[in-house]
């Protein structure tokens, strides 16, 4: 098979970087999504050469310094799998803040795997009975009401000829308000509405926690007759919005954009301390002087929080990588001290078949810089 | 209970605002983050007053133009949910240009919920054999390479004395390099190399998928003998990585940031097109005007791209809110047309007793507007 027989998708980022230099980014931006390493280095092997290799298509300026650049890749670097397709749209270019995803074109294959909307504005009109024009919805808040309490702003709203209520996105499963009870007496409502007013009105509960809490909540919200839930796909994953969305048994889902803004969070915050809370025992971030632009000082800060004592929760592994040469080892077991991961990818491969020396060279030039004394 | 009696956490953003306007701001952060009402209007429930409404706690100038706002927010708003705390630090503000998610500092007993490192530093050291120095890591890659050259790739590192190989984080279940393959062959390598070097080396595999997926994964490394996994947090949504970290027959997991720069997504890519592929049948975004600084054209965008037709993708409705007022109505029905669904909460829930009057006025003024032509 040669190059390009296969499925592509197109990426378009918007790519700040000047005419003269716009080629060489385009290009590194290509290579960074799928194969992460330069491209010469990958093709070593005939058959990544042939399939998994991405092109630059098209570069326009866009204006103020930016180009608008499209970029080929090859659909089966994606995997047939949702989650992988993420990590080949917007893995690590999302970390370059010079990298804006504009737009993704998928060839139709894609919905292979990719469910789309289980009912789409079809079956969720159909669902709601309303036709013609737009339904109308709203949100039942604040949080910190009981379920007796959302129940009654659910008939009101219902009786007022709403189409649609669904809970606010931060009504979780809160003691005070249990899903399973919320759902119940929200339902209850809707359906008491439905009496009086000849039209029953959706109530949408909101689905969050970790997937297997998700998964529960929808088979109680389907059980009770609940026709439409909630998720915020960037609080739960994308992922996770695609296997709900696969099930056999599942329910139309309304998505909510909650915390999907998250790149906006400093670095220590998120990487140094919500991955760590969530579970994580080393965390792997863009090192200063690599292909991303975090500081030194960003870089001290992460490692410091990952590990920053608490009474109950144990520190992390700072996990410094993203074009980490190998020559650097020295400095950086000064700048980290001993408690950290040293991720080296590229500058090994450059290597080529010399992989071996050059990694030896790495630990052998670590072990020199090892055994010496630390300021932690 | 009096406010303040339970547990707090506190927030700090970075907020663009003037030193006359600062104040406001941050008092409209605060209630936007779990009550989503005006504090007047949420404090009408006592309780809700009493237990939900957090607090700004400090403000100070950080230069140019930036404040560094303080926000105290009850920890019981987070119903001890992993998922839910992140509605609460940055949900919707996530989702304003002008604010940045600084630091979160959480009371001891939020880990009674957040699992945390299953074994941090101390427990990875133990099991790669390694204390004071660094661990020496590198990637498998690239992407393309099938599970045998993978494997020699191992043996080279682990015989040149790396401490832990990973997969690239865009190793997936590719047909050319299935996952459970990959995992044996690169296990294989490692013990054999252990056995030439006289100390096992830690192959790291890559868990992407749904969250289903994920999970057999990990029961699968397991069984194969796997002692540490990876995992795109950002990819798979924080709530699944907090899910693995707390399984009784779980591993250690190394955290890679991919896609964690997401917000710099343009949102008709993400929300429009992303969000709709992986399954929402209707998607929320803020419509001009409101809270948020989307533009007409972006919502015209992101209304466009998720009723695009496709061969084989329904089209998914656009939800637009976010601060929307009852009397736009007619005007938001001509510019998105039949199919959208109007979120309307806070305009609503203004009219405090005349709830019912003023949705009811909404429901009539749509009614007044919709049968009207359209332009589609």
């Amino acid at each position: 098979m040669v190059q390009g027989s296969g499925d592509w998708m197109q990426v378009t980022y918007l790519v700040r970087a000047s005419t003269g230099d716009i080629a060489a980014r385009a290009e590194a931006l290509t290579v960074e999504q799928a194969v992460e390493l330069p491209r010469a280095v990958a093709a070593r092997d005939p058959w990544v050469a042939a399939h998994m290799l991405g092109r630059v298509e098209r570069i326009e300026p866009a204006g103020d310094g930016v180009h608008r650049v499209t970029i080929g890749q090859p659909l089966a670097t994606a995997a047939g799998d949702p989650a992988q397709l993420l990590n080949v749209l917007y893995g690590n270019s999302s970390l370059q803040p010079d990298v804006v995803l504009a737009d993704v074109e998928l060839p139709d294959t894609a919905f292979d795997w990719l469910p789309g909307p289980r009912v789409g504005i079809e079956g969720l009109r159909a669902i709601a009975g309303v036709t013609g024009r737009p339904l109308l919805a709203t949100a039942l808040k604040p949080m910190g009401l009981r379920p007796a309490q959302l129940a009654a702003l659910c008939a009101t709203f219902a009786r007022a000829g709403l189409d649609l209520v669904k809970d606010d996105h931060g009504l979780a499963d809160h003691p005070f308000c249990p899903f399973e009870a919320r759902v119940e007496a929200c339902l209850r409502a809707m359906e008491d509405a439905a009496r009086d007013t000849g039209r029953p009105a959706l109530y949408v509960p909101n689905l969050i926690g970790s997937p297997d809490r998700v998964r529960r909540q929808l088979a109680f919200a389907r059980r009770a007759g609940v026709r439409a839930v909630m998720l915020s796909p960037m609080v739960s994953g994308l992922p996770t919005l695609a296997e709900l969305a696969g099930l056999a048994d599942g329910l139309p889902i309304v998505a909510h954009p909650a915390f999907g803004g998250v790149l906006r969070a400093l670095e220590p915050a998120l990487f140094g301390k919500l991955f760590r809370w969530f579970g994580a025992d080393a965390v792997i971030y863009p090192h200063a002087g690599g292909r991303f632009s975090y500081s030194l000082e960003t870089c001290a800060a992460l490692a410091a929080e990952l590990r920053r004592p608490y009474p109950r929760v144990r520190p992390a592994f700072p996990a410094p990588a993203g074009g980490i040469k190998a020559e650097w080892v020295g400095e950086l077991l000064k700048f980290y001290g001993p408690d950290c991961i040293l991720l080296i990818g590229g500058s090994l491969y450059e290597a080529g078949d010399a992989l071996f020396e050059r990694t030896r060279q790495v630990v052998e030039r670590l072990a020199r810089a090892a055994p010496m004394e630390f300021v932690k």
